[in-house]
C-alpha cells in the first residue's frame, strides 16, 4: 500500500461516501415529497399516523435520554477503567462515544420515520395511477431509511475512530447504538403488536368490522405501529449490527496492525464497508420496476445486483490496494451465506412451499394443531441457518488462519462485515414493507377504489415475502457479528491484562474458553436461558399492554355516543398513548434483566464465565430468533393463504384457527424474535466493556 | 480400605441389593395382585387395556430387535475399534453389552407394564372402600416398576463391569439402554398423545361425550397410552439416565484408579449406587397413608425420607470405608439440586401459584393469549433449573478439584449419581400417576359411584402434582449425567489416542474444547439445533398419527351401526393398531436423524467438533426439555383449574381456550419434552463410542 493510500485515505473516503449516502437520502426524500397528493381524507389520516409516530418517538427518546444519562454516568465512572484509577480523558471519551452512538442511530431513525409517514400517503395516491409509481414511492421511501442508517453508521464509526484512534471507544459507540436498538426494536415491537392485536381483537373479532376501519379506536395506533416497529425498529437493529460488526473488526484489526506495524487491516475494514455502502447506493438509485412487473422480483433483483457489485468492487480494491485475498474470500463467504440464510427463511414462510400448505391443512383440525405444526416447522427452519452460520464462521476462520496469529478471528469479523455490506439495500427493502402496508390501509380508508386496493395488495404481499428474507438476513448477520464480538471480548481482556501488568506485551491472558472448565459451562447454561426469559418477558409485556388497550377500546365504544355508527370519531390518541406508555414500561425490566445477569455472571465467574455466557447466549439466541421469526412468518402467510380461498377460505373454521396462529405469531415475529438480535449484542458489548473489572474481581473465576 | 472391602465386595453388595430390590418388587407384585377385584365390567375393560399395552410392547420390541440387530452388527464391526484392526473378542463384548443393555431395560419395562395394568383395576375397586387402600394399590403398583428399573440397572451395570472389567463395554451397555429408551419414551410418547388427542377431539369436542366414555373407539388406546408412555417410557428414560450416570462415573473412576493404583473410586460408585437403591427400598416399603390423609404429602414425604436416608447412609459409608468426603459432598449437592429443580418445576405448574392463575386469566382473552402466556411462563421456568444444573456442576467440580487431576470431572459424575440415587423412589411416584389415572377411568366406566370417583380424582390430582417434580428431576438428572458423559467422552478419546500410539501414557490428547476453535463453535451451533428439530419431528409425528386415528374413529361411527347409541361395541383394537404402527413409523426418522447428524459432525470436524456438538446439544436440549415439559404441565393444570370453577368454569370460552392450550401442551410435555432427555444421552453415547474413528479421520478436525 503506497503512502497515499493509508488508513486516513480510507477513512476520508468512508466519510465522503457516507455523505454521498446522505445526499442520496436527501434527494430521494425530496423526490418522494414532490409526488402528488390531493385526497383530503388520506391526508388527514396520514397526519394522524405521523403525529402518532412522533408521539411514540418523543416518549421513547425522552426515556432513552434518561436511561442514557444514567448509563453514560456509569460509563464515565467505571469505563474503560474506574475513573480514580486511570486517565479521566479516556472515561470522557467512552461516555461521549456512547452518547454519540445513541444520537447517530436516533437521527437515522427519526429520518426514516419522517419519510415513511410521507411515503405511505404518496404510495396510496400513486396506486390510482398504476403499480409502477406506487412501487417507486414505497421503495424510494424505504431507501431513504436505508441510506440514512448506513450513511450515519459508517460516518459515526469513522469519525469516532478518526478522532479518538481508540477501538474501545468504538465499543462504547456500538453500545450506544445497542441501547437505542433495544428501545427501538423491543419497545417498538411491543407497541406495534399491542396495537395490532387489540385492533384485531376488538375490530375484526368482536365487532366484525374490517381491518383499517376508521371507527376502530386502535386503527391509527396499528398503522403507527408498522412505522415504529418495522421501520424505526428494524433500522435501529441493523444500525446496531452494522456498527457492531465494524467495531469488532476494527478492534481485532487494530490488535493485528500493532503487530504488523501498519494499518492495512483497519484500512481494509473501512474500504470494504465504504464499498458496501456504495454498492447499496447504486442498487437503490438504479432500482426500477416496469408497469405490470412483479414487485417481489424487482426487490430481489436489487439485492442480487448490490451483492454482485460489492463482490466485484471489493475484488478490484483488493487487487489495487494489495489487500489479502483470504480476507476478501471471508467477506464474500459471509455475504453468500447471508443470502442463503435469507432463502432458507423464505422457504419456510413462502405460501407456494410445503410448510405453509401443511400448516394450512393443520388449521382444518383446529387451533391446537395450527400451533403445534407452526411451532414444529419453525423449530426445523432454524437448522439450515444454524449450520450456515457455523459453516461460514468455520470457513472464514480456516481460510484466514494461515495469515498468522489473530487473523482467523479477524476473518470471521470480516465475514460479518461482508454479510452486512449490503445492509443499505436490505433496510430499503425492509422499510418498503410497512410503507406499502400503510398505503394499503390509506387506500381503504380513503376509498380510492378496488383497482388501487388490488395494486397495494400486491405491493404489500411482495413486502411480506421479501421481509422473510431480510429477517433471516438480519439474524444471520447478528450471529456472525456476535461471534466476532466474542473475539473482540478476548482482545479487550488481553489488552486490559497487559495494561494492568498481569501479563507482558505480546502474551495472551486468555487463549480461549474451555467448555470443560465448569465456570465456562455454568456461563453457557445461564447464558442460554437468557434469550428465552427475555423473549418471554416481552411477550408477556405485549399481553398485559394489549389487555389495557382492549379495555380502553371497550370504554370508548361504551362512552362515545355514535362511534359504532360512524357518526363520531374515536379518540385515537388515547390508544397511541397506552401503546407508547406500556411499551416503554414493559421493556425496561427485560433490558435491565439482561444487563444485570451479564454483570452477575461476571461477578460469580469472571471473564471465563462471561465467555461461556456470551456463547450460550449467542447459540440459544440465534435458535430462538430463527424459530420465532420463522414460525411467526409462517402463521402470517398461512392465514393469508387460507384467506386467498384455500382450505375452506375466509370465515371457515380453518380460517379461525389460522387467525389464532397469526395472533400467536405476531409477537413471535415482530416483538420477541427480532429483539433477541439486539439482546445478544447488548450482552456481548456489556461483557466487553466491563471485561476490565471482572479481570481483577470475581468470586469463583 | 482394608483388603476385605475391595471393589469386588462392593460389586457383590450391589448385586445382593439389586436382588433384594427384585425380591421387593416380587413381594409388592404379589401384594397388589392379591387385592380384591370382583367387578365384571372393570375386569373386561382392564383386560382390553392390558392386551392393548401388550400389543404395543410386542410391536415395539419386535422393531427394536430389528433395529438392535443392525446396531449390534455395526457395533461388532466398528467398535471399540474396527474389527480388522483390533481384538475380535473386544468387539464381541461391545456388541453383547449393547444387547444386554436393551434386554435389561426391556425386562424392567415389561414388569412395569404388567403390574401397572393390574394395579389400575385394583386401585379402582379399592376406591369403593376408601382412599387409603386405593392409594396403596396405586403406589405399590408404581413401586414394582421403581424397584424393577433400579434393580435391573444396578444389576446390569455391575455384572457387565464385573465380567468384562472394561468401562467401554459399560458405555455399550448404556447405549443399549438408550436405544430402548428412545423407542419406549419417544415411541410411547407418540402413542399416548396420538390416542389422547384423537379421543378428546372426536369424543369431547365433536360428539360431546365425556372422557373415558366406552363408546369412543379411542378410549382404550388412550388408557393404554398412559401405561406405555408414562409407565414404560418414563421407566426406560430413567433406566437410561441411571445407567449412563453410573457408566460415566465408572469410566472416569477407572481412569483415576489406574493412576492411584487402587479401585477406591470405582468402589465408591458402586457403594453409593447400592445405598441409593437401598434407601429407595426402605422408602417404598415404609410408604403409608392415613385414611383421610393427603396423597400429595404422602408421596412427597416418601421422597424426602429416601433423600435423608441416602445422605445419612452415604456419610456413614464414607466414614467407615474411608472414602473422600469431597466426593460425598458432590453427590449430596447433586441430590439437593435435584430436589430444588423439582420444586422449581412444581412452582410453574402448581394451580395454587401465580403462573397457573395468570394463564387462566389469559384464557379469558382466547386461545392465542393462552398459548402466548403459557409459552412465556414455560420459557421463564427454565431459568432456575438451568442455573441450578450449572451451579451444581460448578460446585461439584470446585469441591473435588483439590483431590487431584481428573477428580473434578469425577465429582460432577458423582453429583449425577447422587441426584439419581433416589431414582427408585422417583419412578415409584411417577408410575403411580398413570395407574391412578387409569383407575379413575375404570371407576367411571364401571360406574362405581361418585364417592369412588371423588377418591380417584384426588389421587389422580396428586399424581399430576408430583409428576411436575419428577419430570423436573428427570431433566436435571439427565443434564448432570450428560455433562459427566462429556467427561467420559474425553476419557475415551484420550485412552484411544494412547492406545493408537498418538500420545504416550499419562498424556492427554485433548485437554478440553475451546469455544474459540471454530470447529467447536460449528459443533455448538449444529448441536444446539438438534433438540429443536428432534422435538419438532416427534410433534409432527403425533399430528400425522392423530389425523390417521381421527379418520378411523369417523369411519367406525359411520360404519358400525348402533355405536353412537351404545348398542354396539367399537373396534378398540383398530385404534391401538394405528397408534402403535404410527408411533414406531414416526419415531425412526427422528432417531436416525440424531445418530446420523452426530456421525456427520464427527466426519466434518473430528473429536473437537463433536465436543462442541455434545455441548450445544446439552444446553439447548435442557432448555427445550424444561420449557416444553413445564409449559405442557402449566396448560394441563390451567385447564383443570378452570374446570374446577375458576375464570368462568367448565364450558366457558376460557375453558375452550384452556382446552386448546392443553392440547398443544400434551405433545409438549409427554412426547417432545421428555424425549429430549433420551436424545441428549444418545448423542453423547454415540459420540463416545465412535470417538476412536473420528480421532484418526475427519475433514477439518
Amino acid at each position: 500500500m503506497s503512502i497515499l493510500f493509508n488508513l486516513t485515505f480510507f477513512q476520508i473516503a468512508s466519510i465522503v461516501i457516507s455523505l454521498l449516502a446522505f445526499g442520496a437520502a436527501f434527494w430521494l426524500y425530496k423526490w418522494v415529497s414532490s409526488q402528488p397528493s390531493s385526497n383530503q381524507r388520506i391526508a388527514e389520516v396520514g397526519k394522524l399516523i405521523r403525529n402518532g409516530a412522533n408521539t411514540f418517538l418523543a416518549k421513547e427518546y425522552k426515556t432513552l435520554v434518561r436511561f442514557c444519562t444514567v448509563a453514560a454516568i456509569l460509563i464515565f465512572i467505571f469505563l474503560p477503567v474506574p475513573v480514580w484509577k486511570g486517565n479521566v480523558l479516556d472515561n470522557v471519551i467512552m461516555a461521549v462515544s456512547y452518547i454519540l452512538g445513541t444520537i447517530f442511530s436516533g437521527i437515522a431513525g427519526k429520518i426514516g420515520i419522517s419519510i415513511a409517514t410521507i411515503a405511505n400517503i404518496k404510495a396510496a395516491e400513486a396506486a390510482t395511477k398504476g403499480i409502477k409509481p406506487s412501487f417507486m414511492s414505497g421503495f424510494r421511501g424505504g431507501a431513504v431509511m436505508g441510506m440514512a442508517v448506513v450513511g450515519s453508521s459508517l460516518l459515526g464509526v469513522t469519525l469516532v475512530f478518526l478522532i479518538t484512534g481508540d477501538t474501545t471507544a468504538l465499543l462504547g459507540f456500538s453500545f450506544g447504538a445497542s441501547s437505542m436498538a433495544l428501545f427501538a426494536k423491543a419497545g417498538g415491537g411491543i407497541f406495534t403488536k399491542t396495537a395490532d392485536i387489540s385492533a384485531d381483537l376488538c375490530g375484526k373479532v368482536e365487532l366484525g368490522i374490517p381491518e383499517d376501519d376508521p371507527r376502530n379506536p386502535a386503527v391509527i395506533a396499528d398503522n403507527v405501529g408498522d412505522n415504529v416497529g418495522d421501520v424505526a425498529g428494524m433500522g435501529a437493529d441493523l444500525f446496531d449490527s452494522n456498527v457492531a460488526s465494524m467495531a469488532a473488526a476494527l478492534v481485532m484489526a487494530a490488535a493485528l496492525d500493532k503487530t504488523a506495524g501498519g494499518f492495512v487491516n483497519a484500512a481494509m475494514v473501512f474500504c470494504y464497508a465504504a464499498i458496501g455502502l456504495f454498492a447499496s447506493l447504486i442498487g437503490v438509485l438504479s432500482a426500477r420496476m416496469k408497469e405490470g412487473g412483479d414487485p417481489t422480483r424487482a426487490l430481489n433483483t436489487n439485492t442480487y445486483v448490490t451483492t454482485a457489485i460489492f463482490a466485484v468492487l471489493t475484488a478490484i480494491a483488493t487487487y489495487a490496494f494489495d489487500f489479502k485475498w483470504e480476507i476478501w474470500a471471508a467477506s464474500a463467504i459471509g455475504l453468500a451465506v447471508g443470502v442463503i440464510i435469507g432463502i432458507a427463511s423464505d422457504y419456510f414462510t413462502d405460501d407456494r412451499r410445503p410448510p405453509v400448505h401443511a400448516v394450512a391443512k393443520a388449521c382444518e383440525s383446529g387451533p391446537a394443531f395450527t400451533i403445534l405444526s407452526g411451532v414444529s416447522y419453525g423449530l426445523i427452519s432454524a437448522l439450515p441457518s444454524m449450520i450456515g452460520i457455523g459453516v461460514s464462521a468455520l470457513a472464514a476462520y480456516k481460510i484466514c488462519e494461515p495469515l498468522g496469529n489473530g487473523y482467523a478471528m479477524f476473518g470471521i469479523s470480516m465475514a460479518a462485515v461482508g454479510m452486512l455490506s449490503i445492509v443499505g439495500m436490505i433496510i430499503s427493502n425492509d422499510a418498503y414493507g410497512p410503507i406499502v402496508d400503510n398505503a394499503r390501509g390509506l387506500v381503504e380508508m380513503g376509498s380510492l377504489g378496488d383497482e388501487a386496493l388490488e395494486i397495494t395488495d400486491s405491493l404489500d404481499s411482495a413486502g411480506n415475502t421479501v421481509k422473510a428474507v431480510t429477517k433471516g438476513f438480519a439474524i444471520g448477520a447478528a450471529g456472525l457479528t456476535v461471534i466476532a464480538l466474542l473475539g473482540a471480548f478476548m482482545s479487550e481482556v488481553n489488552t486490559a491484562a497487559t495494561e494492568a501488568g498481569m501479563i507482558s506485551a505480546g502474551e495472551n491472558y486468555i487463549q480461549g474458553f474451555d467448555i470443560i472448565n465448569p465456570v465456562v459451562f455454568f456461563g453457557l447454561l445461564f447464558g442460554a436461558a437468557i434469550p428465552a426469559v427475555f423473549s418471554a418477558m416481552l411477550m408477556l409485556g405485549v399481553d398485559r399492554n394489549a389487555q389495557r388497550m382492549v379495555a380502553e377500546i371497550h370504554r370508548q365504544f361504551k362512552e362515545i355516543v355514535g362511534l359504532k355508527e360512524g357518526k363520531a370519531d374515536p379518540e385515537y390518541d388515547k390508544c397511541i398513548e397506552i401503546a407508547t406508555h406500556g411499551a416503554i414500561k414493559e421493556l425496561i425490566p427485560a433490558g435491565l434483566m439482561v444487563i444485570i445477569c451479564t454483570i452477575l455472571v461476571g461477578i460469580i465467574g469472571g471473564v471465563q464465565a462471561i465467555g461461556g455466557f456470551i456463547t450460550g447466549n449467542i447459540i440459544s439466541g440465534l435458535l430462538f430468533a430463527l424459530f420465532m421469526s420463522n414460525s411467526g412468518g409462517l402463521w402470517d402467510n398461512t392465514k393469508k393463504y387460507i384467506e386467498a380461498g384455500n382450505n375452506g377460505g375466509k370465515g371457515s373454521d380453518a380460517h379461525k384457527a389460522g387467525v389464532v396462529g397469526d395472533t400467536v405469531g405476531d409477537p413471535f415475529k415482530d416483538t420477541a424474535g427480532p429483539s433477541i438480535n439486539t439482546q445478544i449484542t447488548v450482552v456481548s458489548l456489556v461483557a466487553s466493556l466491563t471485561a476490565t473489572i471482572f479481570l481483577t474481581f470475581s468470586l469463583f473465576g
